[in-house]
């Protein structure tokens, strides 16, 4: 009865982005049955302090609560562990200390599409201020020698921020149209790619159809492609 | 850091149907924040013996993975639990007798979808050998004076179950127009209402947009109606 592998997925925020995800994961696996499908454990506790609001200064941090749904999902036998969030990776390293099953980083998977393909100049970073100023994409791309175009706090005011709590309300439709406009501004000032680090943005374009989604890069996709690939070693050992 | 509220999915059967199941459950749940949203905690392991062979006698019992599910949801800190699979609900003693938490049941609550309305005289019930054989719907219906109406073996092995495992392997278009033929099939014998007790028909009926869709019931959607209800007495709590 024991699990070899059993990916747990630190969810919650929102619930809808660990349902994006989730989806993100049963489509990169390529399987004929239910039992070739990934198997994974999923905490989807939405009830933990707004990551926003906590790096801006403005609200609790978020950390018990990240710390007890890692605790769960290594009680509940992850082998690996995932965060459904791309700012809650600001607290990374705090998370990876307290869990036995390691943590996968949402980054290093980023990074792995633009691995060994020719490379954008500049890539649009689409995130929350948190995890702009935590800096790990930008500096992530320019280790490969990619430029980072940022969002201005104005934008981030205007369009970033009551897009994404838009998704949250469910008004996807809204959502979808602000993001357009950020996703619009990066591009003006010369980004070739995009990368939609905030979980709520694909949802919310992929609602609008955007054209901006041809050259925009997910990394929940990335990061549920990286699970797909580490799954597959092991799939051979379930039977 | 207790969690009073925590809601234990109990899915992987198969893994898509499970999704289904949260995305009603949040869409079940009136809220204007993540935070409002149902807390839940998701088994989503489909290494699962199938449950239409192992009731055919013609596979190994899914018991021992149920009885681990159960119990790392039970480790995990749920509160209440559900099944996200009606045939599985054969095994439903055995798994309540095992769970510390409680198990909600899905017949319970599809029955209470029909009480306090007018009441149809003929009700068809889409679903596994399995779940027929167990008679828990038929005898509920019964109880409340509704007749059931159900496939035949001939239609079972035409429509329902090739329709089914198209499903699981991600073919919906096919699976939703088998399992229209199954659903005319039922209202031709004068069901004016069905029901769709097998996770894979609604979202498979969904794909092809059917006009069956308009008289169904779908118990899943009834279960992530009654689990919306238990939190929203509960959800103060968390404030």
């Amino acid at each position: 009865m024991s699990t070899p592998f059993l990916l747990g997925i630190l969810g919650g925020m929102g619930p809808l982005a660990t349902l994006d995800l989730m989806h993100k994961l049963l489509r990169a696996t390529p399987a004929s049955s239910d039992q070739q499908q990934i198997p994974h454990v999923v905490w989807n506790v939405p009830q933990i302090a707004d990551r926003q609001q906590a790096l801006a200064g403005t609200g609790p941090s978020p950390l018990p609560q990240l710390l007890l749904g890692v605790e769960q999902l290594n009680r509940a036998g992850a082998s690996h562990i995932v965060i459904a969030c791309n700012t809650a990776h600001h607290w990374y390293e705090a998370l990876a200390q307290h869990s036995d099953a390691p943590l996968l980083h949402i980054v290093d998977a980023t990074l792995a599409v633009f691995e060994g393909k020719e490379k954008p100049r500049r890539v649009g970073l689409i995130a929350t201020q948190g995890t702009l100023d935590a800096g790990w994409f930008q500096h992530g791309f320019a280790s490969m020698g990619i430029e980072s175009v940022q969002p201005t706090p104005e934008e981030l005011r205007q369009w970033f921020v009551p897009g994404c709590y838009a998704v949250k309300r469910g008004e996807l439709r809204t959502g979808g149209e602000l993001l357009s406009l950020q996703a619009q501004a990066l591009r003006d000032r010369g980004a070739e790619r995009l990368v939609l680090a905030c979980t709520e943005v694909p949802v919310a374009l992929a609602e609008v159809t955007s054209p901006h989604l041809a050259v925009s890069i997910d990394p929940a996709e990335a990061l549920a492609q990286q699970c797909a690939r580490l799954w597959l070693t092991q799939r051979e050992a379930w039977h």
